[in-house]
This record gives structure tokens, C-alpha cells and sequence, in this order.
């Protein structure tokens, strides 16, 4: 997809270089909103505006929505107040909120001034709710029915009024506001008879969100129920909104990324990579690096108060690498299975129990399996193959009971600290690989001088 | 949720317990099909098709294409073949597909006995397609129009045909099974002439996949166009079904799922968490963790090589935990990054060079930051405040180097072995945190160990 799409940033860099705006607005005419945002992406500042005016308006509107914060200031910067107007009156309500959300004090003025009075007071409205809630993302875009409409009657509304709604497919059966159930055009087109009210066809189990749900939320239950809109109520149960599956999908997205970055100990980013700054990254990555490098202090105290045993057994040392390691990863393991089955709401803080037990149970496998494997390692590699001689029978197996236990350490952490996390409102992304192996470290290091002082003579 | 759905588990086991079927009947046909699954889930065995069998035709279907496999095996097992031939012919076709690849031969060859002879024609075609194709999750059941059928017929059309159609909204134009053009429903409800031709107001710049598309790429199209469906076209440009947005979001979820399960050094699991048992679990873990445990005897080799060094300055030994962690730390936060920025498209091989130099840049202000971070932090709290005075400011210049060292290594391995597996076709979600944290751990060391020897008197 990235070659087909260089291959056509090259064309249409071409076109505008060539000032064939004739061409250029055939190629835009056969592209989807997506694409066409890409490729102003890729375009000099100056090209932009000059592309932009050639798309059609509703086209425009769409791939005004797609671009990113930044191109969005430049072309509106650059727009008289009628092109503004024009563009602004265009976008779905919840485009223009997000617009709004990200531009800066001046920009934000000049958009509310050129929005239609309706406009500005949805705006204003979706505006108020807090970020994140399903209110923050929702639109006023819905078709609405009443339940004493017949089905001729419902479908010449949709078809007067459809024009502007962010779906037409679900429509909304309301009285007074209050929301009674809901009817699809597949149901109104595939009644027979015309002549039936909307109130006899209607869906009234309707499941619905308040407009403070989390959004998170609301795209899993989208994706649970497979519903093309979702209807959002506020908290008196009158109905304000619809949350489509499109936004749904993307909210989906953006907060596994956002997952992902926690877990690998990172401050999650709204720029994708390639239009972060080596400072962006940075400011992202050190806080969690540097907390990470001085809690080692712990790590390293162990070590210092068992210098003596060390210096008496040389060959613990070379273990210790493998040991962390394998704590390591046995604990990001069962933290990053929790905290996705947390996520994608499989599990609850009531299958603590079972978390644990299963856990256990695993570790018990994982730490045997291991625990001979290790010894045949050390034995017939390190003590046979590489000559080690410092290694005794003793020694592996030191080292080999110090592996089981931390594998049943690792999974024990790794399971309980994102499930506790969930239980006392934290995110339990953030209790990922980084942070349990700081911890497995120095629990690990523990076990294996304790058990190393008490076998070996040191 | 899961609070409200064990009240719920509790509310209808007890309706079961007394055979109060009419309220039974009457608390389900409130619910969703997924809930209901959910429900079904959690009874004993005995109560599944007991329950199932009070359920309307078209919410069993849908109820039962929700189900776990072992639960979708066991309510076959108890049907007659009357039973099994109207549950069958009810499915959708992509559902009846998943339900053949999952049950075992003779029941297989029992539903295919009992699907219409033309369910089964289309079960067949899909089947011949590879696993995670697009071909593999299409339905070929969509509305296809003629060009030259005027909006009435279309509606009248989609009227006649629709019941049975996955979705009825987008309408495919084909002539002799060739796809011309898409209309949707909006399309032909809001087109204020009747008598229009489909031809005039179709679109006819259609994005299509091929049956051998990734299913992970048709998913990321559907999410980036906010497509309702696309059409999957075989090799010789002839329309043969299409993928519906609700299963391109399992199929985004259950690829972000494999994703971090292989980032976390886990081979993917198609069951949840809950459902797996600890043997499962344990055989799902152990490959990597083995692997990881074995490689480190690398690791293990640089030690026991610089053993004497070691032993003439202990110190040394006491940051090795640190020094391991913030390389694992830095080098999983860029592949984790680049991994995640590779699978959704935003990044590709052409790109590696401005990964590198991006990586590099942040590398060089996380290395320095950390550095002097770790220079005040041994200086004051292992020298001063531990009275560790086996630190000398020489030692401590070693480690802040290594440190800043160590980072830049662990960047420009944690973002070029992703970008490279990629290129030469592996997955790039392996090359994640705990393959690289091996050759981190082992590149660190060296570094390490040998601007120890070259300052310090070993």
C-alpha cells in the first residue's frame, strides 16, 4: 500500500507541478477521502490549498476531516471567511468538534463565527462533555421518527431529511425526546405493508450509553453487538446523540496504541511515528527509562550486600543475566495476557481466584520444564562443552531451584499487579513488562543469594 | 459488565431451576444475541439446548453463530437432523463457513447433509480459500444490481431480496458478475427521480480486494474508508462476496490480540484467557522462554570471560541489573513503537532510513539525560548516602558511558530488526521485547566489560 501510495504522491506532485489542474481534478475525482488526505500529507504547504480547492465540496469536507491537526491550520489560515463558512457548515458535528478541540484560541474564534447558529449550538453542546466520554464523541446527526409515523411516512422523513445525518440506516423512534425504540431501514423497507406505524416494527429493547460512558466502552460494545450506531442518552434518558461504528472502530485503534505504548513503558502520543520530532520520542520515553533506571538502585543494593558470597563463588555471577531474563519475560508473559483479557473485558476482579490459580498452575509446568532444561544446559554447556569448572552440581542446582521460584514469582506478580490495578481505578496497561521486571529483578536476586548462602559455602 | 452479567447468570439459572419457561422466553427476547451467548456460557450443559430451543428462529441463528465451539458442538450433538437443517439454513453463510472449520469430521458431514443445496455450493467455495484470506471470511450473501434497472426497481429489488442479505445498505452494480459500480441505500432513497437509472448514480471508482487479500489488510481498509462492506473480487475481476464491517473489527481485534501476544514472547492463542487451561497456557509460553533461557548463555559466556575484572573491581557487578534493564526498557520501546506503526500501515522498508536517524537523534538525548541522571544517582545515593566506597568517579564515568551506550544500542536494534523481519516477510510482531532484550543484554555487557578494562586498574 506505502509503494502504490509514493507511486501516486509522484504523479499528482507532477500534476501540480505542471499546473494540469484539468488532470488533477479527474485523478481526485476517482480517490476516497482517506487517500486524498494522504496525499496532501505528502505535498509542500504551498500545493495544499492550491489541491484542496479543487476537490468538490462534500469531498472537500471529508478529506478536510482526514487531514492532520497541523494541515488543517494551514488551509484554514489560508481560507477567506466565505471558504471558511462554506467548509465549516459542510462537516459532520463531530468532525467540526474535534476541529475545534485541536485549533488554536484565534482559529477556534473564526470557525464558531462562520458556523451556522444550529451548528454553533451543537458544537457548543457536544463541547461540554468530558474528553474521552461517549458526549465528547458522539453526533447530533440522527434520524428521528416518531411511533405513530407509518412506514411511508418514516421513509419519505429519512428521505427529506437524510441528506445531512451521519447514518440514515438506524433511525430513532422518540417521544418528547425520550428514546422508545429503534427501527433500521432494512425493517422499513422490508415491511409489506406501508400503512404499518413505526411503533408496531420498532426494536424497543434498545441498548443504549449515557453521554459520560467511557468511549472505550462504547467501541467494545459496537464491536460486541455488531450495531452500525449506538444510541447515546443523557442522564435524565433523553436522547442527544449517535456514535457510529466508523468513530467506534477508530477509537478501538487508538486506544490499543495507546495500550501498546503503555505497556512497552511509554507515555502513550497522538502523532503517529513518522510525524513525531526526536523530541516528541524523547519527552515520551524518559520518564518511565529514568524511573525505571533508578528504581535498579534496589537491584543493585542486593548485590552489594552479598559482594562477599559473590566474590566467594565467582560463577553465580554469570547466571544472574539468565535468571532476570527469564523472570522478565515470565512475568510480562501473564501481565500482558491479563491486561489484554482486562481490556477487551474478558476478565473482572472477581476471577482473581482463578487468575491466580491458573497462574500457578502454569508457572508450576513453565518452572519444571525449565529447571531441567537449565540443568542440561549448565551441565553439559557450561560445565562439560565450555570447561567452566567453577560450576559444581551444587551450583546448577542453586541456579535451577532459583529458576522455578522466580518463574512462580514472575507469574504471580505479573497476574496480580494489573488485576489490583484495574480493582484501585489505575490503567492497568501501565503494571506491564517494564515495571513487573523491576520488581521480579530484585525478588529474584534475593532468592537465588538467600538459597546460594545457604548451599554454597561462601 | 461482567458485574451486571453474573446478576443475570444468577436471575435466569434460576428461572431454568423452575422451569418458568414463559418468563424464560420473555427476559430473552429482550436481549442481544451476544449477551445471550454470554448467558448460555455460563449454564451447565444440561440446561444449553433447553434454553436454546426457546429462543426465536432468527435470534438461535445469530445466538448460536455467537457461541464458543465446544458449546456450538454439544447443541448439534443433541439436534435432530429437523433441528439441525433449520438452524443451518438460517446461518449466515460466513458463520455456517466458521462453524464447518471448527467442528470435527462426522459433524461436519452431518451439517452439509442438512444445508440447501445451495448453502452448500457456497460453503464450499468459501472453504476452498486460505486460511485468513479475505476469501476465507466473505459472505456471498449481497445485493447485486443491473446498470440499467431504474432507483424503483432497485428498491423493489432490495425489497424482494434483502431478508436474507448480511447487508442490504451497500448494493453491488454488476453486469455478467462484473462489479461496475457501488449505490448505496441512502444513495437510491434520497435520488428525487424514480425513474433514474442505477448506471447515473452509482459510484463507479470502487475499492475492491481479491479473495487472496490478507484478512488483516481488508480490515485496515474498511476501518480507513469507514466502509459499511467491500467487495472481493476473484483473480479474474469477477464479484464473488463481500466482508461486512462488523467482522473486519473481530478481525482487527483478534490480529492486535496475536500482535501483543507475540510482542510479549507468546505464541497466539485462539482461546480466551479463561478458557485456556494452564496446560494450554504452558504450552503457549514455554517455546519462547525457553529459547530466551538457552541464549543466554551468551550472556552468560561475556561474564564468565571478564570474570577476573569483575572480581578485582566488585562494584562493577551491582550495576549489570541497571544497565540490562534500561537497554531491554529502551530498546522494547522503540521495536514495540515501529512494530505497532508497521501493522497499521503508517511505516514501510522505504522507511528505515528516517527510523534510524529519528531513533538515532533520540537515542543521543535519552542516553545523555540517563547518563547524568546515573552519574548524580551513584555519586549521591550509592557513594554518599549507601557509603559504598568502592565507587570511584571513575567507576562511575564507566557505567554512565556504558549506560549511554547501551541506549543507543538498544534503539537502533530495537528498530531495525522489526523494519527487517518485515522486509524478508516474518512477522515483525517477534522481533519484540524479549528477542531483543537478549541481544541487548549481550551487546551491553561487552560494551561494559571492556571500557572497564580499558579505565579501570582489572
Amino acid at each position: 500500500m506505502a509503494v502504490y501510495q509514493a507511486m501516486l504522491d509522484k504523479t499528482i506532485q507532477s500534476l501540480v507541478k505542471g499546473k494540469k489542474y484539468q488532470s488533477l481534478k479527474d485523478v481526485l475525482i476517482t480517490m476516497e477521502p482517506a487517500d486524498i488526505a494522504a496525499v496532501l500529507g505528502d505535498l509542500d504547504e504551498a500545493s495544499i490549498p492550491l489541491l484542496f480547492r479543487l476537490l468538490p465540496k462534500e469531498t472537500a469536507a471529508e478529506t478536510f476531516a482526514e487531514l492532520e491537526t497541523d494541515q488543517q491550520e494551514l488551509l484554514i489560515r489560508g481560507f477567506s471567511d466565505a471558504q471558511l463558512r462554506e467548509l465549516v457548515n459542510e462537516l459532520y458535528v463531530d468532525d467540526a468538534v474535534d476541529l475545534v478541540e485541536e485549533m488554536p484560541a484565534n482559529v477556534v474564534k473564526r470557525i464558531l463565527a462562520q458556523a451556522d447558529p444550529q451548528m454553533r449550538r451543537e458544537i457548543n453542546e457536544i463541547l461540554r462533555y468530558p474528553e474521552y466520554s461517549a458526549g465528547s464523541i458522539m453526533t447530533t446527526e440522527y434520524v428521528s421518527l416518531r411511533p405513530n409515523m407509518s412506514v411511508q411516512d418514516a421513509i419519505t422523513r429519512i428521505r427529506r431529511t437524510g441528506v445531512d445525518k451521519e447514518t440514515i440506516y438506524t433511525c430513532y423512534v422518540t417521544e418528547g425526546r425520550r428514546l422508545l425504540g429503534t427501527v433500521s431501514v432494512k425493517d422499513l423497507l422490508l415491511c409489506e405493508d406501508d400503512d404499518t406505524p413505526v411503533s408496531a416494527i420498532m426494536d424497543e429493547h434498545v441498548i443504549s450509553v449515557t453521554t459520560l460512558t467511557d468511549q472505550e466502552e462504547v467501541a467494545q460494545m459496537l464491536s460486541k453487538y455488531n450495531f452500525l450506531a449506538l444510541p447515546v442518552v443523557d442522564t435524565d434518558g433523553r436522547m442527544v446523540g449517535i456514535i457510529t461504528f466508523d468513530d467506534a472502530m477508530d477509537v478501538l485503534v487508538e486506544e490499543t496504541t495507546e495500550d501498546i505504548e503503555k505497556m512497552a513503558g511509554m507515555l502513550p502520543s497522538e502523532k503517529t511515528y513518522l510525524r513525531s520530532s526526536a523530541w516528541d520520542l524523547f519527552l515520551h520515553r524518559i520518564p518511565w527509562l529514568a524511573l525505571l533506571m533508578v528504581s535498579a538502585t534496589f537491584t543493585g543494593m542486593i548485590i552489594t550486600g552479598f559482594e562477599s558470597a559473590l566474590a566467594a563463588q565467582v560463577a553465580l555471577t554469570a547466571f544472574i543475566p539468565m535468571l532476570m531474563d527469564t523472570g522478565g519475560n515470565s512475568g510480562s508473559q501473564a501481565s500482558v495476557t491479563i491486561i489484554r483479557a482486562l481490556s477487551l473485558g474478558e476478565l473482572d476482579f472477581h476471577d482473581l481466584p482463578r487468575v491466580i490459580w491458573k497462574e500457578i498452575s502454569t508457572a508450576v509446568l513453565c518452572g519444571i520444564a525449565l529447571a531441567a532444561l537449565c540443568f542440561g544446559k549448565i551441565m553439559l554447556v557450561d560445565r562439560l562443552l565450555l570447561g567452566n569448572t567453577g560450576i559444581t552440581l551444587t551450583t546448577a542446582f542453586v541456579v535451577c531451584f532459583t529458576m522455578a521460584l522466580t518463574v512462580l514469582i514472575a507469574k504471580l506478580v505479573g497476574c496480580s499487579l494489573p488485576m489490583g490495578a484495574k480493582k484501585l481505578g489505575f490503567d492497568p496497561a501501565v503494571m506491564a513488562s517494564p515495571f513487573i521486571t523491576t520488581i521480579v529483578d530484585a525478588l529474584s536476586l534475593l532468592v537465588y543469594f538467600n538459597i546460594a548462602k545457604i548451599l554454597l559455602p561462601v
